[in-house]
């Protein structure tokens, strides 16, 4: 019996090759979107003071609670950040006078928030985030609606929709039908109009936020109307003008950089739960996976450091749940079954010298396409076996005979077919199976 | 007075963008190479069941002392990861039956000890893993120090040596001595011999080994002798004739794929201070930075996981010491200035729309090229100053003016020299000025 039994926490998860080479691929494709935007990254320590970590919070916060919090060995109270936002306030209180502004970032890392697991939520899982702080120019939400446009593209999503709205509009035909006090609370009811539905939140208005019917059914007829019907109804506050100007200055900007229709809405109802949003607000909807809801939220806040620095730092974001969409891939079986970093494996037979082998992979990889060698001499089945099994592409069988009469074999595995080929047209045959 | 004091912990640090660029560049780098070779990334959670981490080390270790060690909320005593063998050897025991052998993986990710900060020491580092398991050939051995030359040379380094040996070597020399029973003593004596030279070391053997001095004298003869003449001498010990073999083979391999002379070395006393290591060993040494020590080690075990699993479970791999290498070539000025994403600045000009603008700029990122634009109406002087302060190398300066005849300038930040160009020409211009 071993002595200790292998096992993982509860709600932490290992990343096999099959899930650790598409999110890998998927890191990749964020950092080159964000950077393609001019982003560029930043980290910052997972573990932080907790007087850092805990400053927004409330203390009977439900985060308050999930926090990883200990004394190091240093008496200090530490804790595992759980988001990538207070981490960057922090940051910014530090060192944005060094970096000036507007200062644009991103930032890939695991978080961890002790939740209770269900199913695609883990306690340890990765935030992508990106922002623009230092400014309060409407040009920077508008680049992060078409970063979250680019994203989704760049990630193989075709079929979804970036939700935008601007709490502005809402906010304002709040004001103007009597009930400014109530803002707050009718904005987190509409927030849940996708999820509950019109009736239920009407009766919220009512019954919790303190609204007439009326007025309810005012609000709900305005989330659910698009820009042009709400300016000619509201459009006399300038709250409500101002916001719908920005709006439509987006949708312009739309169409100029060729997104296609559809991708990109407006949608008052949109209002994200959160106090801390006060302008622009994003979410992003998969239409193949509308059940896992957002896949990248965001929004414009006017304060981000406030309780660690006198300058004032507003800016816009947002977050792509990355662990999220590849654990929603993953239950609809849409990952591959690509395990190997390399598409080449080149065969070990007996009888053939270690140096000519990896003379010929070397060239292989030198041309821009992995190769491994196989390490041990076993039956060639067995080895072709686990390089398919892998989803390597093309196998190299260069025994003792070929290599005397200066041949290779290249194998397709798809097609399961072979070529006989010179030695020095092993790089371009290698190519045309992987081609084709 | 801000309310919250920003501070990070002592022994971690930020990585604001000049740094955190070049460590996203190294990070790409070594996946590609690891990939190229057949690796297959894997991850695992940072936080684990202190008894799995402990399980290998004695309970009065250094190591131990400096975990990261908490009771988390639902009681559990956990720990945050000191390294990514550990985690290997659990995830093997788990998973191996699933992925079959030989398994070849790379890991990258941050590892926690509560060390002692000196310079370029942190309490939090990446650590940057390869390992092939489940085979004792010893093509897999050789593989290893392609892959570690092959990291160096991507990485952008010309002058390093990657220095290999086969314990078997010294330990058959040590046994055919006469005094076998001393070998773990030997070897890690030995281990010492560049820090603290030969007068050291032969104390050491004499003292606190228990050699003779003319013992200590041929210890220390052939450790620093080439193959040939330790073969001469020794080699009708099977286990020195064993490695030395092992050792020509690696030389022929390395000839083969075309290393560069002195880029890949035997030396037999490389010796690596662990215990742990049963057979080759790797230490690499940079040339213009020796004081920082080997930046990429390993070696060859005989069993990864036996505490966790009945598999026998051999190996052979190495870790790249990237925040090590990123912190000597912060100290040594050899980070850029570089703190964008993209190299292209569209000017924001009063009068022009976002639309127009963002036209144009979604033009240049679609050749490839990252292009953002800048959020707020200021001065032209500030926008191309920041510009410039961050690294940018293109700034495109399309006003009303400009808008208005149908041309843009584009202006080269580095010579300072700009061309006005139809628009319709936008995107080769930027791509000329950014081949120049």
């Amino acid at each position: 019996m071993p002595a200790i039994q292998p096992r993982t926490l509860k709600g932490f998860r290992d990343f096999p090759p099959a899930l650790a080479l598409v999110r890998e691929r998927m890191v990749d494709v964020a950092r080159a979107v964000y950077r393609s935007y001019g982003f560029a990254p930043i980290d910052t320590p997972a573990l932080e003071l907790a007087e850092v970590l805990l400053a927004k919070l409330d203390p009977g916060a439900e985060i308050a609670r999930q926090l990883y919090r200990f004394v190091d060995n240093g008496g200090r109270d530490v804790a595992l950040r759980f988001d990538l936002t207070v981490p960057l306030a922090r940051f910014a209180a530090m060192h944005v006078q060094d970096l000036g502004v507007p200062f644009k970032r991103y930032h890939i890392g695991p978080v961890w928030r002790g939740e209770n697991t269900q199913a695609g939520r883990y306690r340890e899982f990765l935030q992508c985030d990106f922002d623009t702080i230092g400014t309060t120019s409407s040009a920077a939400d508008i680049e992060v609606a078409l970063v979250i446009h680019d994203l989704l593209v760049a990630l193989g999503f075709e079929r979804f929709t970036v939700r935008v709205s601007d709490r502005h509009v809402l906010a304002g035909i709040v004001e103007v039908l009597g009930v400014g006090d109530r803002t707050g609370g009718v904005l987190r009811s509409v927030d849940k109009l996708a999820k509950q539905g019109p009736d239920a939140v009407h009766a919220e208005l009512v019954d919790v936020v303190g609204l007439t019917s009326g007025q309810a059914a005012d609000v709900l007829d305005a989330a659910s109307s698009d820009l042009d019907a709400v300016v000619e109804r509201f459009g006399a506050s300038d709250r409500v003008a101002g916001g719908a100007a920005r709006l439509r200055e987006l949708l312009e900007v739309a169409a100029a950089v060729g997104i296609p229709d559809g991708r990109l809405a407006v949608d008052l109802s949109i209002s994200r739960g959160l106090d801390y949003y006060t302008g622009t607000v994003y979410e992003t909807f998969l239409a193949d996976l509308p059940t896992i809801g957002s896949v990248c939220s965001g929004g414009r806040y006017d304060d981000l450091a406030g309780l660690y620095t006198n300058q004032s730092l507003p800016g816009v974001g947002a977050s792509l749940g990355l662990d999220r969409l590849l654990a929603a891939m993953e239950e609809l079986g849409m990952l591959g079954a690509e395990t190997t970093g390399a598409p080449v494996l080149f065969v070990r037979f007996p009888g053939v010298a270690l140096a000519d082998l990896h003379g010929l992979a070397a060239d292989v990889r030198r041309s821009g396409v992995g190769a491994e060698v196989y390490p041990d001499v076993k039956k060639v089945g067995a080895q072709l076996q686990l390089a398919e099994r892998r989803g390597a592409r093309v196998a190299v069988l260069a025994g003792p005979a070929e290599l005397a009469t200066g041949v290779v074999k290249v194998k397709d595995l798809a097609s399961r077919t072979e070529a006989a080929v010179p030695r020095s047209a092993l790089v371009s045959e290698v190519r045309r199976v992987m081609g084709g």
